[in-house]
């Protein structure tokens, strides 16, 4: 399948060298393609820059964000959150239109000290804003409740007998999303929360999350919703 | 041991019933005594009116909230969001002062619809409020993300395969109210966070938490944190 991923982090990457290594032909989005090659750096998990990671991904190509949505038969925000709506509409509702569109975007704030509080929480939430930007758009939210390296290979942490969470207001997308979490990346127990309102409250396990990340000195954990 | 729960709703019964059954004498605390005693309905989960419950509770009797404050050793605040300012206020700090007060209370607020939002996030919690307004008293913060007959006997579900969290800002408070937790309750997983601001991510589960009520169509469940 060809799918389009918005954003070059790790979180990006992660998800773009997974569907890589199953068949399917990735691009991924940036503001400007020169300046992002251009980088030298490592990235924030220590590997490689994107230019040098991209010569080991032969089935991972880099354009512009509307490029990459354009690509994409289903598209992945995969941007921090106040990157994720510029991003989109940069990528343009024409190239979103109709689309399944992952979103695991965190409305994370790192203004006012760490650890992060939410940009938008309670009466709202970032998937509902993109969702309301992008009316045609499928938006499934998920994903954003755990560490990159585990939104793709969850059973790496106990077996993978720990739950994550969906929510949409398409239940056929829900189900082709649900369906890929199990089928590609090996999620054994997907929860669907509801409609996209719901992204409230899997956006806003995250001020518990990075506080569980403090206290167990490890991003490398999940809940499992025990019932 | 002698303990004041402030509160009279399914949460304080449920909790003064398995304290009274280990032995203990547990005042529960009220605004107006006459007008408690004086309902006649059933309490929310179906159950006896208070007067007719208390008849069966040999070691629970009912007070004001001051006077259950004074009576415990150990005080438990098992108001609702809305009430439990003004409550611990009517207790007051002299009879809170000192003592270990377990916040159990969300800061849920029903005024905006189902489900409800909280009426303090992001930047702050009720937890932190609570601290600020009785600055002597050693709150922790502690079984607001389960269902009342989970607080008190956790291995109902999953043989108590699942996890608690505490926080707050006196270690020797937090070990003590671990300790009740393991060995009068019966968690075998509590997680400590840190100091109280970490409530605002116990409370944030909250909004998660009233979602997985909805799509579960069951209050019996709670999250394990797999690492």
């Amino acid at each position: 399948m060809n799918i389009g991923i918005l954003g070059t982090g790790i979180v990006a990457k992660t998800i773009a060298g997974k569907l890589s290594s199953l068949g399917h032909a990735v691009k991924l989005g940036t503001r400007e393609v020169k300046a992002t090659l251009a980088r030298s750096e490592p990235d924030m998990a220590g590997g490689p820059p994107l230019r040098t990671w991209l010569e080991s991904q032969p089935r991972v190509t880099l354009g512009t964000y509307a490029e990459a949505a354009a690509h994409g038969e289903l598209v992945i925000c995969a941007l921090s959150g106040q990157g994720a709506l510029p991003g989109l509409q940069s990528a343009g509702a024409e190239a979103l239109g109709g689309k399944i569109l992952i979103d695991i975007s965190n409305p994370l704030d790192f203004s006012k000290g760490m650890p992060p509080s939410l940009s938008v929480a309670n009466t709202d939430s970032l998937g509902e804003q993109v969702q309301r930007a992008f009316p045609t758009t499928k938006v499934v939210k998920t994903l954003n409740t755990v560490n990159a390296f585990l939104m793709v290979d969850p059973q790496q942490l106990a077996g993978g007998d720990h739950s994550m969470v969906v929510c949409g207001n398409d239940a056929g997308a829900k189900a082709e999303v649900t369906r890929i979490l199990k089928a590609w990346f090996g999620w054994k127990d997907v929860v669907d929360l509801g409609d996209i309102t719901n992204a409230r409250g899997s956006e806003m396990f995250l001020p518990l999350w990075v506080r569980l990340y403090g206290a167990l000195q490890t991003p490398m954990f999940n809940i499992k919703i025990v019932r």
